[in-house]
């Protein structure tokens, strides 16, 4: 068997501290001993616990590639999108790639598994009962189903069409229809009358069902060729595209504790703490939790149920019971992302400002210990950097120069540059430019062996 | 008759869009047709309305002194404390120079008025009064008493001796009693029983009433020999020393709109919107209010009866009924100001870093058209600065150059520096040093004139 992770998403349900490029599952919100962990390392950890690591790749979008690496270490397998396609596209692409890169055999199990569940151990042990349970049931695809231990409006329901059986070892239900996001009432009524289950957002199938389907439909099972042809694929969920539409599935009975941590008020109740950063709560809160990713301290004073969480791209403040209504307000606001983690480090914006003449960007940048940014240059701005913490080695047109803390590098438009870090690095830039774009930037190299390649072969002399 | 305006209050119950620096009274959230203005500009508004701008002084701290200039213009009549000292030094000091640098004689009425009460025009016509009645009633102190419009238990309440009656025409009650901050009930009771009015904070008496009192304490009633001397005058408030000591006093009721507007929860309910700055309210808020200062947009989301408040110095929210226990945790967050005005503009703080070696502070400036900072040097600290907008003078070490955007300064510890704005000037600042100390600064010369002057006198050479 073979694992997937899935691991895209917008994060706009969690903004502010997560965005297009950090979702909610890069947060290290939760706890495992004394050390903070994102949901994405709570169940890589699991999943290397279970032995399963080498079994597993993690399929993800271009933004997220570099985060996962930092979260993760470089050596994980990733499976990157060209583009952002749901989930369909994204498992189709996954399948392929076992397939056609890999050589796994049509005939063996994969499983693709959600980022977002936080789970106890023992949810391995079901996970890794699906594969006999495709061979007994020859069923098409195999789910997995959480014992409620509420009448949630929140969640996805499966509906097995026989009573469910504790007392059987490994067992397994034909699923008779799905239920998504019911009322309350109708959920408890489900609950009670058809012992309805939580959809765990968890699918096995043998890889051939998928990749018989995408033959069906006039697509190619070559990795690279469906990589060429990513933009032809359909936009739409692995839930409407397939599971919706087959009849033989079967659900296998979880009895631990399961819980989708993608909204404030389900994280909230997981998270380590009431709050984090530089947060207070005064005495007469109540069922309240900060997150605060900013310097300036949050002081709150007499709240109930509410979730307040600031980040460098903004302030929310909602109460828990309304939270889920915040992806339609959040859709509205256009703001570039303000932080983000990148391979080499991670950026904050520290102020934005437009001139009548000008826009001006200042950012603080860090550039962890032997890592690099790429050699690059702008059309439209210069940038001024002021080292303020650690020592490195910067490039300019082909000229290097050993940098330290008090040093301004001033790099006009059209001038090539790069940085490298010997220690930890951090730089207060300043971009000035008549117009300031993310994608104003032209690479020329990206590793250091490359970068010194590229100035060796460019011509431009090297004194290093 | 002579109004003093006491300008002073640390500002920690309005925290964060108040601090030392800062206070409630300069925050632009009210309305007068379509400017906003501070309490402070309103209530000068309207002493200038009533013509009484001309016997008006205004007392205030060393820290507020530029604000003041720049919201009510360089002609204001200040009188500042050299040090924080509560209400009876600082109604003292302001006394004696009335006496003894203006002339004005002891039989003469002063009036001392709060900066933040909120108050219509009417208002003005009591004042107004207050000079005939301490003549008519032979009272050494006149009060005004505001009518209650409910059993308030933030205010503190006048009882007069006698039933007032309202068709009397300037009419003046003794005083019987005062009471302090009393629970609702007991509020309800003694507005009912007794007749008790809120005390407007408003002290009228003869010059010589005070400074008798400073004579008999052994106090100076000159003006320069009190304020070289005014670390020993004792740290109390003026109700404390002076009027609850007093039996002859009468109150002036006034029938109108009258405000403290000193917390969150009284002040909100002037506010000319709902929100200022970036920030939105879902549909189901009641009687939530924002103000962000902050560039990062503010989203809440089913509130009630809240408030949100966010500057560069810290985020608060709070519930309104509970929004006067803020003081007590204001007082434990230590951070210095993040964003002050000055007389020559304003600087905003967008990021601090302590390193093992060093302290980086990094700053936005702006300095408005035709005003200079200070010609001055640091000890312990580097300067580096981009210019992004506008057009200025700098000058460094005697030699004047001009600079415009994307110009980079830099400023090594012991360069005798500053720079001077032909049209409004923004500069994006990174200190560091060693150690970063707000009064690590040595000013040589601070006016233009002075500093032109300084160069020459030095026998540093001027190339302007």
């Amino acid at each position: 068997m073979n694992i997937i992770l899935l691991s895209g998403g917008s994060g706009k349900r969690l903004w502010p501290i997560s965005n297009h490029v950090r979702s909610k599952q890069f947060l290290k919100l939760l706890k495992n001993n004394d050390e903070f962990e994102s949901m994405v390392q709570r169940i890589w950890r699991q999943i290397k616990f279970h032995n399963l690591d080498n079994l597993s790749y993690i399929s993800t979008s271009h933004s997220q590639a570099s985060i996962l690496k930092n979260q993760l270490g470089d050596q994980i397998p990733l499976i990157v999108e060209p583009e952002r396609k749901d989930t369909f596209a994204a498992i189709a692409l996954a399948v392929t790639y076992l397939h056609s890169v890999q050589n796994i055999s049509p005939n063996e199990t994969v499983c693709i598994l959600p980022v977002d569940s936080y789970v106890k151990d023992d949810y391995f042990k079901v996970i890794k009962s699906l594969e006999s349970v495709l061979i007994d049931s020859n069923a098409n695809i195999a789910l997995i189903g959480a014992q409620p231990t509420y009448p949630s409006s929140k969640y996805g329901y499966i509906i097995p069409h026989e009573m469910i059986n504790l007392n059987v070892v490994d067992p397994f239900y034909q699923v008779k229809r799905f239920v998504e996001k019911p009322t309350e009432q109708e959920a408890e009524n489900i609950i009670l009358t058809e012992n309805a289950l939580w959809n765990c957002g968890v699918f096995a199938f043998k890889m051939e069902f998928i990749l018989n389907i995408l033959k069906n439909n006039g697509y190619s099972t070559d990795y690279n060729e469906l990589l060429t042809n990513y933009s032809t694929l359909p936009k739409i969920s692995f839930d409407y595209e397939i599971v919706e539409k087959e009849s033989n599935i079967v659900v296998v009975p979880y009895n631990g504790n399961w819980k989708d941590l993608g909204t404030w008020n389900t994280l909230t109740e997981e998270m380590a703490h009431n709050s984090y950063g530089n947060a207070i709560l005064s005495d007469e809160c109540k069922n309240t939790h900060i997150v605060n990713e900013l310097e300036i301290p949050v002081l709150s004073i007499g709240l109930t149920d509410i979730v307040i969480a600031c980040s460098y791209d903004g302030i929310l403040v909602t109460n828990k019971r309304e939270s889920s209504k915040l992806k339609k307000y959040v859709e509205n606001i256009k703001l570039r992302p303000m932080f983000e983690e990148r391979s080499w480090g991670w950026y904050k914006v520290l102020n934005y400002s437009k001139y009548e003449t000008n826009e001006v960007l200042t950012k603080k940048l860090m550039i962890k210990a032997g890592e690099n940014i790429s050699y690059q240059f702008h059309h439209h701005r210069d940038e001024i950097w002021t080292i303020v913490s650690g020592q490195g080695i910067f490039l300019l047109n082909g000229s290097l120069t050993s940098v330290k803390p008090n040093d301004v590098l001033q790099i006009s438009q059209g001038d090539k540059h790069c940085i490298k870090a010997n220690s930890d690095l951090e730089i207060i830039e300043v971009q000035i430019g008549s117009v300031l774009r993310e994608d104003d930037i032209e690479r020329l190299a990206v590793t250091w062996d490359e970068i010194k390649n590229f100035i060796q072969t460019a011509g431009e002399k090297s004194n290093e």
